[in-house]
């Protein structure tokens, strides 16, 4: 009903989220921060329809948002990982965590992220508490704030995800 | 296809983006900062379906995002503010625009947006590149950076926005 592009609305916003306002996108991008990088991975972390996924990460790459990694995967389909463009990202998904973490009802914060270098934890943006500055992704570690579920996962991003794992380090 | 729940993803970004993400909301959010609180100025700046327009301002309203602001509009219709809450968007919302202008194919970078107590411009994440502080969005002079557009507009928003313009004051 609604097309992809925002015609007429002539600003950055529209078109930032012509590439990552779509359905799970930011989530994409949240598990690359994470150091996800195999199809698999992405499709099992996520629980997305594969097709999906595969049109989702194709708009990404066309946008330079992601590249194929290096390093293909085991069986031989590429991997995908942040370019310089899509890294710039983390202020706004850090940020957009932060805030659906406020608003959620239950007010279960999920994971923690800190500032590898001073260990003190992220504010609103992205900023280290202690530093002042925004630590790039790769100066960052993320913890779970909890590690009860109601549903306990088996796939291999979360389990990796239980212990501090730091940002961009590949799963 | 998707639904708009986000299930199993125990994240803050799931939850954030089951309010933000659908398209169109994070330009409502956007017209709020800018000022607007009628109906029919959404409407007419965004140029989208009434029925969605009153969909997605439901969603917001319903989260905590906007509020029925005091004064109703002319012709009685309640017009839309941002809340505390809806505020605490305003870093993620400049950095989209931000992020957006820096991967647009003609690098046009829309609007600027300056620090009103200083003057200088804000940085990724909405940073004073003076102060080195956030600004409140209503310490945020907002203006256009180029005048010229291949296809002028002349909605009530569109017209306001021409002129330099504080975020949150009314339009």
């Amino acid at each position: 009903m609604l097309g992809k592009r925002y015609d007429g609305q002539d600003c950055g916003l529209a078109r930032a989220l012509e590439i990552v306002g779509e359905r799970w996108t930011l989530l994409i991008v949240r598990d690359a921060f994470y150091g996800v990088r195999r199809f698999s991975d992405f499709a099992e972390h996520l629980e997305i329809p594969r097709a999906v996924l595969t049109e989702r990460l194709r708009t990404l790459v066309d946008a330079g948002v992601l590249e194929p990694s290096a390093e293909p995967e085991p069986g031989g389909r590429a991997g995908y990982g942040l370019t310089g463009i899509g890294r710039e990202l983390w202020p706004m998904v850090h940020g957009l965590m932060w805030w659906g973490a406020r608003i959620a009802e239950d007010g279960a914060p999920g994971r923690r992220f800190v500032h590898a270098a001073c260990g003190a934890q992220l504010a609103a943006g992205g900023v280290c508490a202690r530093c002042g500055t925004v630590p790039e992704p790769a100066d960052v570690l993320t913890a779970p704030m909890t590690t009860a579920s109601a549903r306990p996962r088996t796939d291999r991003v979360t389990v990796a995800l239980r212990e501090p794992h730091r940002l961009l380090q590949p799963i």
